[in-house]
């Protein structure tokens, strides 16, 4: 006895995303059964809908319905700043935020010499040619804060540097309400080094 | 700003799935958007098939793409035994033991007066008209152990051995490979209420 083809199809799908094992994909999918018909629908639709409806903005890189991305297309941002990220999702993160007014720039991954990824691979050269194009006077670097994230943004400050233009980096340290007790190592010693007077 | 209509969908109905709340239908989302194009329709697809191919079997009420399920249609199997579950994912659960030859009814849910569930809103009537109809000898319940599971039992098995029917329920005790020492009092009192000779 196996499960009948469908719900065995579902399981499947539903094991193809992260963090998703055989048992709760079983769930899922026999929750799926008892889920209103409607449901259903409005999820499968949305699926297809997000391959196909979605593409990158031509000048930022970033998520869009449009050729141009609805932070692009506002000319009240500010013009002058660019901040670059690793991935669109970190766009939406900063916009959260509701502080920083000016544009994006997504690289779509990060440079990771061991999984081959280099200059070439993600979205540097279109970032270069805009920043010549354009009266961009700051290019702030918001990858993550990894190994790869760390070189990433180094590789970049040297490569802009040099036109005249001002990079600046995301501070490190402690996150808000964190204990520094339980703070990592790499975490305080940046916390120490970027300290700040009173 | 806020999400591309497509993406923010897409989480909505995420969201809807057992378990997944903003954060991780976010992250599946954005997972989704990158993930290959023929394995989000085939996801989207047996979302649609588990609700239009699927429904519950005719005779035992276990889910299949056909008006007889493939355990009530195969003449193989013992069919003087049938097992009481309250899912059909139960019956793919003792399935997978392959030690249990006989047949399946299905209740689909569980008496519980708490949540006014009745005897008339789970698949009773069925069943005994099932055991009028045919040669059942032994009725197995195999409800889960709590509350309700219980009592459902107990129900079932009132109302069927008057008709000289053999009634049992599954063993309960201690989880093979359990420790005794983390076993909850019911357990352990269930445990060696049912004990037996070496």
């Amino acid at each position: 006895m196996y499960y009948p083809t469908p719900i065995a199809k579902l399981i499947e799908s539903y094991m193809k995303l992260p963090g998703i094992g055989a048992k709760t994909a079983t769930r899922l999918a026999f929750f799926t059964l008892d889920m209103a018909e409607e449901d259903v629908t409005e999820f499968a639709k949305s699926l297809i809908s997000v391959k196909r409806d979605l593409h990158y903005c031509d000048v930022c890189g970033n998520i869009t319905e449009e050729a141009l991305c609805e932070i692009c297309q506002d000319k009240t941002r500010d013009q002058r700043e660019v901040l670059v990220v690793e991935e669109p999702k970190d766009v939406m993160a900063m916009e959260k935020v509701r502080e920083y007014k000016g544009l994006y720039h997504v690289l779509h991954g990060v440079l990771s010499p061991m999984d081959g990824t280099g200059p070439d691979d993600i979205n540097i050269a279109s970032l270069i040619r805009r920043l010549q194009a354009s009266e961009i006077e700051e290019v702030i670097i918001a990858t993550n804060a990894t190994t790869e994230g760390e070189a990433t943004a180094m590789y970049l400050s040297r490569l802009i540097k040099p036109a005249g233009i001002k990079v600046t980096r995301l501070a490190h340290g402690l996150s808000v309400g964190s204990d520094i007790e339980y703070a990592d190592e790499m975490t305080l010693f940046k916390a120490v080094e970027g300290r700040r007077e009173m």
